[in-house]
């Protein structure tokens, strides 16, 4: 497979509800409807098997780099990180790389 | 798509080389032979888009939580991570999370 992969986690801060983190993942769930570079987008809620972990992470597929981009900065995408994301991120891991 | 992802970054330690990081990359790369219950395995090392990313990332598949953890405990993934990756360690972020 041959692409390039958006990887981001997040940990919220205290007092982050289960139910603002829902409405995080419900958010990202829409832009595969509107951002077409998206190929693959998976969301998930750390599972909670090891301590030290983060809570909450983004894996997106896309074609290549630029199309990774048009994602990153699409007028959607950002409303979703600048209004329920970035206010409640305590700490953040992020990493692009080409899928081979 | 169903199942239990594995997602791990790492910051090297200031001087690692990238001759390190490939043998990292390498090891890691041998273990879907070895471990039955990795279903799929992407390494990717950092694009270099973004400022503040992590070096490196493990995009781990399995049928479940059970078979993650044969993976996260099996002799072979922990003499890869004891031997080559912990002595390079800066900085690390994981997360498990359920496939929808």
């Amino acid at each position: 497979m041959s692409g390039f992969r958006h990887v981001a986690m997040f940990g919220w801060v205290e007092g982050t509800t289960t139910l603002q983190q829902q409405e995080i993942a419900d958010r990202l769930r829409e832009l595969p409807g509107v951002i077409p570079e998206i190929q693959a987008y998976s969301v998930g809620v750390n599972a909670g098997v090891n301590p030290g972990n983060y809570d909450f992470v983004v894996v997106a597929d896309f074609a290549d780099r630029e199309a990774y981009l048009a994602y990153r900065d699409h007028p959607a995408h950002r409303a979703v990180v600048d209004q329920y994301i970035d206010p409640l991120v305590a700490r953040r891991a992020a990493i692009q790389y080409d899928l081979e």
